[in-house]
């Protein structure tokens, strides 16, 4: 799909729950959910903790929502280490590291116009 | 930026104050905005009462909400007719037609990995 084509195809109004772009909104839309993918974009693989405190202000019970309902999706991998102290890392799958590309567009849109 | 100089970046770690993907993601953050945003994207100009209907279960209020804080922001313009009727319309800005990248994005992800 080119730019081009994706400009004729908005203004075919499609119903929400078969677009690609109200689905993925929809995915995206809890209040934490895209500053914690965006987080998780700069790791290979992080803590719990190391990452609640790179998001000012969000509670456990928030991060720890977030992260299930994004493990559910398929974006989060949680992986648990049986070591002593057993621990927890958290990573991106292939289809929550493909999001950088839309970081990308926010972060050149962000420059731009809020600078 | 290029993606690659992108890439870089983001491994370093910036305040979020100063991270212009941080502020965009702020501003996007409530749980209808950028949907609001991206019904904006399909229209020259809409009236409060058609938009509602595209949006399934956002209220007067939210909706209301939602666009005076983008109004506020100076992603969405409102402009009155003092026709008889008299009648608002609602647009956005050169900064939230610039948006449309980010949706083209988030369409090309939504397409690959919610089909």
């Amino acid at each position: 799909m080119t730019f081009q084509e994706f400009k004729n195809r908005i203004k075919v109004t499609t119903p929400a729950k078969d677009c690609p772009i109200s689905r993925t909104l929809e995915l995206l839309s809890g209040k934490w959910t895209s500053r914690v993918i965006y987080e998780l974009e700069k790791y290979d693989q992080i803590r719990f903790g190391e990452l609640k405190k790179n998001l000012n202000g969000i509670t456990n019970t928030m991060l720890s929502n977030t992260l299930k309902n994004l493990e559910e999706k398929g974006i989060v991998i949680r992986t648990q280490y049986n070591e002593i102290p057993p621990h927890v890392e958290y990573s991106l799958s292939d289809s929550g590291k493909a999001m950088l590309s839309i970081y990308y567009e926010i972060g050149k849109w962000g420059e731009t116009y809020l600078s």
